[in-house]
């Protein structure tokens, strides 16, 4: 049966790389910018986007979100509040997101299209992909993203990366959510450094906390950057 | 491809709940009672059943711990930091535990055998396997526990149980980790509550620091009148 499971999931993800292709090609003839967020439940993904996107409004940048939860719609109702389209995908079960999924999600999304015309995602500068909370399972899916994102927090213990390889090592970017709980948390900063960069070496971290703000001024501007050069 | 996928999955699962079936059966004759923590990574898992290893010792118990992790030996190191056998099971890739590694990772476990004999589970009082982080993949496969028990952290957000419904509708128990950092996190405790009792009605729940010692008692009592009638 092993066997079995081994081609069929060569398979799955064979599709799901030809469909990402597909996606990433668009994107960037749309000149948008994709970023794959992915992390454990719990690290801060939702309210750290939330802030983004508001910043990024605040900034002049037309920025969406798509959010993948197995149930509810809580995450898109809380990422909302930022006043950008959001839409929610509930995977039902599933423990990731895939292409097909965000393929999907792009069809007969109202908020991006302009009135009376069909659906133009090159409206966008930004489109941010909240993954399912799961540090194991989406990083083998490809959503035809630019740039992924690992988001670590201080609460969560400093050795993840190394217990979470995979994940840490196919991100383009890393970031360190809830750094106002650093103290209590008696979180070792320098030890999640080190771990990070013996994963993944020289990957850009970002020391940020939605609540305070601090960090994300370098965390706008990495992403300022990125879309100059998409 | 989808309909072979759901038919492989069912073929996976019905092999596992008979192998876990086969566990349960010899866990119940040996007298020893198995319980299987899930919970996101960063949840404290493996302080808080570190803390629980030490306590059950000091109070003349019998125990042991199975960790389950993708890659790295560091969370059984830390267990037995705590004076109990240990043993690590490294995944490498896969996202939960399931019956057929628990039982491999019985045998030969010479900490379980005593001097000159072959390996007894009925040396022990308490059996505890700690999953793989993960809050999904874990929830359909049954290691022969008596039981299951769903942790969360005041760090993680209160909607946890309505968005990850598999897990916390199939645990018998519920612990609520971290409370010491329940204020700098503006944990909303009766709205945790009120969440874990939707999907699971009348669960027991222990609200706990392993830091600070809170709510151990309770939960040490638990498992005491659990293994009485085990």
């Amino acid at each position: 049966m092993t066997t079995r499971i081994v081609e069929l999931r060569r398979g799955i993800l064979k599709k799901n790389d030809e469909l990402a292709a597909g996606l990433r090609s668009r994107f960037q003839a749309a000149g948008v910018l994709v970023l794959n967020l992915v992390s454990s439940p719990g690290t801060g993904k939702t309210t750290f986007l939330e802030r983004t996107l508001r910043d990024l409004r605040a900034r002049g940048a037309r920025v969406a979100a798509l959010v993948g939860d197995l149930e509810t719609d809580n995450d898109a109702r809380r990422l909302a509040a930022s006043g950008a389209p959001v839409r929610q995908i509930n995977t039902h079960g599933i423990c990731h997101l895939d292409a097909e999924m965000i393929g999907k999600h792009l069809e007969g999304w109202e908020a991006l299209a302009a009135p009376g015309k069909a659906l133009d995602i090159s409206l966008l500068d930004y489109l941010f992909i909240e993954n399912v909370g799961n540090l194991i399972c989406p990083s083998s899916y490809d959503l035809g993203e630019r740039i992924r994102v690992a988001l670590l927090s201080v609460t969560e213990g400093e050795d993840k990366p190394l217990k979470y390889p995979t994940l840490f090592n196919s991100a383009d970017a890393a970031v360190i959510t809830k750094i106002d709980l650093a103290a209590p948390c008696a979180f070792d900063r320098e030890l999640a450094l080190k771990n990070i960069n013996e994963i993944r070496p020289g990957i850009r971290i970002f020391e940020t906390s939605a609540k305070t703000g601090a960090g994300m001024d370098a965390w706008l501007a990495y992403l300022e950057g990125a879309l100059k050069t998409s």
